[in-house]
Order: C-alpha cells, then structure tokens, then sequence
C-alpha cells in the first residue's frame, strides 16, 4: 500500500510525542522534550518518509532520519529566536524566554548532537553520503540565517540575492530531508540529487508564497497581520523587486514611505499601489510558479512509479496552497 | 620512528594554521578562523595524533581527527565565552565580544558541523564507532558545562558530584581524542577502551590540580591570580572537602568568610588556613594522584609496545606538570 502524505505525518507526530528527550540535569533536556512537543507541521520528516517510500525502503527505518531532520530543524529555531530576540514560538515561550539564553544555547547544541545520533542509525552502506549532505545542509543553514541577520542593515540586496538566502535558509533542509529518504531506500545517487532539486525549489516557491501572501492574503485566511512585513520594511522579494523595477519617481516614493512617520495602514497601501503600478503581484507569482515547475520538473525525471511521487505531489500542491 | 609528543604538537600546530576555515559571509567565517589561529595549547589533537601513532597507523589518516577534536573544543569555548560572559579568551577578546552574540552563537553551530566534517573523514570502516563516541561525547561536554552552572547556585554539592562534572567537562573529550586516533589506526574495542580511561582519569586529575595551583602554586609560577578561586567563592574541589570534612566550627567560619565583607588578603588566609587545619593539601594530593595512577594502570594494559607509549606517559607527566 502507498501512504498518503497525511498519514506519514500523523505517523511522524507519533514518533515524535513517543521519543524520550528526557536526561539529566533536567535544565538541559527539559526544553528539549518542551521544544519538540510543540507541534509544527513536521513537513520535513514527512518528506523523508515519502522519499524512503517513492523508493521501495523501510519506512521503519527512515524513520530515524525523518526524526533527525525534525530534531535539527527544531535545533534551528531554538538558537535563531534568541537571535531574532523573539518571545514566542508556535504560540508558546521561546525557549530563551521560558528559561534563558545560556540554556537555550547549550540545550540548543545538545539538539544538534542528537540529530547526528539519529542520522548516525541510517543504512550503515551509505552513511558517509548521509553525514555529507547532512553536514553540507548544516552549514548551509547557518549561512542562510547570517545572510539574514546582514540583509537587515544591507542596502544593496537584489532579488537574486534574497533567493539565494531562502534557498539556504529554508530549501536546502527540505532537499536534504528527501534525500535522507532517499539514500536509505538506495536510490541511485542520480535519483538523490532530483529529489534534492524538488526539494530545494518548492521551498524557495515557498518562501516566495510566504511573502506574496502577506501582502495579499485574506486577513481571515492569515495567522499574522496582513501587511506586517511592509510595515517592520521587511526586505522581501516583493519589495526587493519593486527596488529594482522603481523609477526615480517610485524609488523616491518608496524610500518615503519606509522612513516618514506615517499611519501603518498609510503605509501599507501607498507601498501596495507602487507595487501594483510596477506589476509586482504578477512578477512575484510568475517567480513562484517558476521554481513549482522546476520542482515538479526534477521530480518528473526520477525513476520511480508514478503513484508513488502522488504523494509527494500532494504535498507540494498542499504547502503551495493548492490543495487542503 | 616514534615522534614526541612535542613533534606532534607542534605539526598540530601546523596544520591548524595552514586549514582554510574561510567561507561566505564573512561575518560567519571570520570568528572561526579568529578562533582557531588564538593558540593554545593543542593538548587533544597530539593526544589523537599519539594514540594514533600507538597503534601504528597512517598520521596522516589520523590528522582530520585530530582537527576534529580541537575545532570541537574551540566551539565550545565560544558557547562558553557567552554563557560566562567571559570578555578575555586566550588574551585576546572573546568571539561574543569582538563580534556580537548573535555571530558567536552561529559561528559556533558552524565549527560543530566542521568538526563533523572532518570527523566523517575518519577510517571509514570505524565511522560508525567514532560517530558514536564522538556523539556521547559531544553531549557529555554540555551536560558538563550545564552542572557546572547548576552547581553556581546549588548548595548541596559534593565532591563526588564534582568529580563527575569535571570528568563530563575537561576528562570526556581527552578520552574521546584518544579513542578517536586509536580507532582510526585500527585498536580493538578494548584498547579502545582503555585508552579511553586513560584520557578520562588523566583529565580528572589534571582538573583537581588546577583547582590545587590556585591555592598554592607560587604566584611568579601561576598565569592567574593565586586564591582567584578563594576570592570568587567557587566550589572547588578543595571547598568541597573541606565543607564535607568541616566540624560545626570550622564550618561556620568558612561560611562567614565566604559572606561577609573583608579584604581578598584576609578571606584567603583565612580559608587556607581552615584548608591546613583539615588537611585538604594532602586529601587534594591523594585525589590527583590516585586519577593519574588509574589512568597510567589503563595504559599500562594496553597491548603496544612500551616505546610507543613513552610519549603518551611524557605528556601526561607534562600535564601534571613533573616534566617540561
């Protein structure tokens, strides 16, 4: 039988909530357990899980995989809002906020090491691929955070740039979670990098999304606050877009806006009328579908049966909101 | 030919400087390479590098375990460096102050995945075994520094308790730098292990003669301040014996000299003196020297020729500081 994406997901938060954290001293395991527990949509282990299946492996055995993407990928969060200085994750205290910085670092880097000692259980045959990909997504993730951090005071940022910083901050990790998957199924090492590739454009198509959507969603239909990434001059590939298409006029327009002490709803609609005179709306939906189809396109080649990449293509659909 | 321990230390030296630690941006890249090239004194990759050459390996081989060890422990001297809120590291300023906290935190997570990096370079029919001790390890180290901060405000511990906590801080990663060499050059799962032991009781020993030196080394002798520890009310290794040895009276009076306000000179004496009443001296000198007899016995068992086990012996005499 095919599992579908929801039920390895579900499967994924059983093992999660099932997994003891605990050790001692409590200090240090305590916001591990609390971290790990905070739900999340745990996208990362279910696309391992889907690769160990699009290849015929044991999803038992994936399983560890799937827990080491999610143990880091949480690892991430904990260490970047102390950085972001950010109280509240998934609703709850940050971790920093909860207990405190030196306890957030160091259970932080106890996260880190468990994730290796999840990864060090995959197929023993192809572990040194593992711990490569692994380790090169590691510090590629940490590159995309410092890239952030610089963006904030940069004001030089193309596009093209902001890409790239997504692609590391958010692609890389999707891409390294299916290809976990796939290496411990036995994928060839052609099949690895595809699934890789679909991994890395549908999060940065993603981001993209991320970032159309707050601006334009529908404030019924969106957690946060329409608009809250014009009003905090958030760089985002909206706005970066709209730098490079400005003329003097607009440019002059939008610097304005930015720095004058005007109403946020001033604000938010005199930025959207320069975008929308500057068609940024269609160019940043024609980017977003760009780097869908190229994900598809990647998943399209690899050698495998075509109900089995249904799942992976419902989860795609899913995260780019075209289907619940 | 047998190299010393100061020829390996020395091509350890080496072969820190001449690494590329360098990336894009530079904010992430540029504290680690500050960091690797601030000295030091190497003690953990020439004690990988001497347990490689006691089993007879390739040192070339053994060298990327070597970086990996100390590139490890210089990660977490600059997680450390924030949670104490160290300014100083080595003479010159601490990453955290140099740069920021932010840098220091990420810089950080980036030397723990290049020490993975190197790690994975290991003899890859022993990766799996040096994934796992590295792994325990890794995570022994922040339990370590956890107890560590825990004991500041605990009024309960022992020196049993801190025992284990000098053995999880300093005693782990020495053994584990051993384990890793001689793994690497092919030792059996118990050399393996007694090297281990050997670098686990030599730590131990060498962490309660610190504590010894900063109450009675010779200040011209001494780099810190002799009875900085004193001064600062840690709990050493020589307060807890004494707090366990203390009849009421003595007690009290230790009690009140670590509360009351009196000058560092008259808080000192003070303490030393309640320390010679008690016969901490000796009681200290039998600790350490009861560790490093264990850890030479475990050498002492290991199945390699003697000559080759010389330079290990120096320079654990040199760490105990009998020989130059």
């Amino acid at each position: 039988m095919i599992y579908s994406w929801q039920e390895l997901s579900q499967q994924v938060e059983t093992s999660v909530n099932s997994f003891d954290f605990s050790g001692k001293p409590d200090e240090l395991y305590d916001p591990i357990s609390y971290t790990m527990t905070l739900g999340g949509k745990r996208i990362r282990p279910t696309l391992c899980l889907l690769a160990a299946q699009l290849f015929g492996g044991n999803l038992l055995n994936a399983n560890n995989l799937a827990m080491a993407v999610e143990v880091f990928h949480n690892f991430t969060l904990v260490h970047d809002d102390i950085m972001d200085e950010a109280p509240i994750r998934r609703g709850k205290p940050a971790v920093h906020a909860k207990w405190n910085r030196d306890i957030a670092i160091l259970s932080g880097d106890v996260m880190f090491v468990q994730a290796y000692q999840l990864l060090a259980k995959g197929n023993p045959e192809r572990l040194s691929e593992m711990l490569s990909v692994f380790n090169q997504t590691a510090i590629e993730v940490c590159e995309g955070q410092q890239l952030d951090m610089n963006f904030e005071t940069r004001d030089d940022v193309t596009a093209e740039n902001y890409i790239d910083m997504i692609r590391l901050k958010t692609g890389v990790l999707l891409a390294c979670s299916l290809q976990l998957g796939a290496l411990e199924s036995g994928a060839s090492e052609k099949d690895g990098k595809l699934i890789y590739e679909f991994g890395e454009k549908i999060g940065i198509a993603f981001q993209i999304q991320d970032d159309f959507l707050d601006c334009y969603a529908k404030q019924e239909d969106f957690g946060k606050r329409v608009g809250g990434d014009i009003i905090s001059n958030k760089k985002t590939f909206l706005m970066l877009t709209a730098t490079e298409k400005a003329n003097e006029g607009q440019a002059n327009k939008l610097n304005g806006l930015m720095s004058i002490k005007i109403s946020d709803e001033e604000k938010v609609s005199g930025v959207l009328e320069i975008y929308n005179e500057l068609e940024v709306p269609s160019l940043t939906k024609f980017a977003m579908q760009n780097y869908f189809d190229k994900s598809l396109a990647a998943l399209n080649q690899i050698e495998a049966a075509t109900d089995l990449k249904q799942p992976l293509i419902e989860l795609a659909e899913m995260l780019m909101m075209r289907k619940k």
